[in-house]
């Protein structure tokens, strides 16, 4: 595997290979989510560039961006035993260098980041929005490789890619869970032992409440309910529940068509807020 | 398959056939459920006795009675086609005669029978209690099979067969259902098309609480949610909906350790009554 630390050096080199390449960016602290990005790009893919960045104008909190994993040695090896051909490594000098003019300023997103992350996390999908041009447009893939995890994001990624008229497809792989149902996540090493066992039950309410819509219980009446029954657990502290249309991320009425229905919700366990959604039904 | 319309006639067969004998006690109107049973005590019984008996004492409708479907003819075909031995199809002068003295009069089945069926239908498992242990007295078998639609009377059987120290083990067969969830029941063929597609949700329900009973949900306010949710279908008048302790039959608290969680309902659905459970976890 070949590690780039700028976008020049980068560029340089992928001028030279030939082949459709397969891009999955990711902010480190690598687990078996990542590595299913990879291993998804690898099996319709001539190059795997992945990217390493803690991207800070996406963290709405100081302490979270000081407090977010860095394990960029074991990450390297984690990419290079499960494919990936390029890691881009750059400093935060290097993504937005001085005199750096964001093309995506002014962009809007409408009623897609007006809720759930975009309603609790202000700014969060304009820092994404940022870095997901920022890197494309030294990547240049053909296809850009997203975690399901990061439902919302997926969303805001999508509309990103049409508003800029960006010629990359986008690839969106499940969500990889630990043996309980716990969604991996970079955050889940903040855990205690008793913190993580809590975390696991997120998963089960996302169920529950998927099993509920399907035997067509009322959305919002069910969503409160939901949101009762995690705050009831001592460790954990919900921020919202919300079942919506996958397309719109609009909270989802009875009755009404959809491609996709999905429940998400974020929330907080001891030093972490954890996001997980679930997928009741595709049409 | 040899048929026996006396108790008499019966014993008096029985007493020269040597092996293990299963019985299958059924009220006809056979269907897919009733083969599970034939077929389950085929693998380890060396004859199959089955009955169909309308028993009169354990309806407490006497429209419900009448109503009841009879298909003599279809049942003893598939009866014969699935491996049953011997078919009972005795009067109710031969089941009941003259000067008949029912010893399970006076049996106390306590709190099982103060909830749930006990409670919306009084009198229903005193007869049932009363024709199993008659047929029972006249069958002898080494194992009883019954189907876990009827979650409450395996309950009210095993204890039945308890109180009155009767040497027979008692073998319960999972429910067999359509392919969109719908427990068969002889009753199912008394629903309209429209009827039948709201009954199948009754389905989906039991799998939605038993779902959120497994996130902990608190069982009380979710069998209040269950209720009003399943009213609101405008084919659907549910009677109860109860998470319960699958040994006590008694409603199931937070924490409380049990060997087996249920869930059951009993949900009115046009001309019929149709009741349903699902196992939520068993230890």
């Amino acid at each position: 595997m070949k590690t780039f630390r700028t976008a020049a050096s980068l560029r340089t080199y992928l001028d030279t290979v030939p082949g459709l390449i397969a891009f999955v960016p990711t902010m480190g602290a690598l687990h078996d989510g990542h590595v299913a990005l990879i291993r998804a790009a690898g099996t319709t893919h001539d190059l795997i560039v992945a990217s390493i960045f803690v991207n800070p104008t996406q963290f709405n909190q100081a302490t979270d961006l000081v407090a977010y994993p860095r394990t960029p040695r074991e990450d390297a090896l984690l990419l290079a035993a499960n494919g990936c051909d390029v890691l881009y490594l750059p400093s935060e000098e290097d993504v937005y260098p001085e005199h750096y003019r964001d093309p995506t300023t002014g962009l809007d997103f409408g009623p897609l980041v007006e809720v759930m992350e975009g309603a609790e996390r202000p700014g969060h999908f304009d820092g994404v929005a940022q870095v997901v041009y920022r890197l494309l447009d030294v990547v240049r893939p053909v296809t850009l490789f997203l975690g399901q995890k990061d439902y919302q994001q997926v969303g805001i990624v999508r509309s990103l890619v049409r508003q800029m008229k960006l010629d990359v497809a986008i690839k969106v792989i499940p969500t990889v869970r630990e043996q309980d149902g716990l969604a991996l996540s970079s955050r889940n090493r903040r855990l205690s032992e008793v913190e993580r066992n809590a975390a696991a039950s997120i998963n089960l309410h996302l169920k529950a409440i998927a099993s509920c819509v399907r035997a067509n219980w009322e959305p919002r009446a069910l969503e409160k309910r939901a949101l009762h029954e995690l705050t009831r657990h001592p460790l954990l502290a919900p921020e919202y529940v919300s079942i919506f249309d996958g397309d719109t991320l609009q909270p989802w009425r009875e009755g009404q068509a959809a491609r996709e229905i999905v429940v998400a919700t974020a929330v907080h366990c001891g030093p972490v807020r954890l996001i997980d959604n679930f997928i009741v039904r595709t049409t």
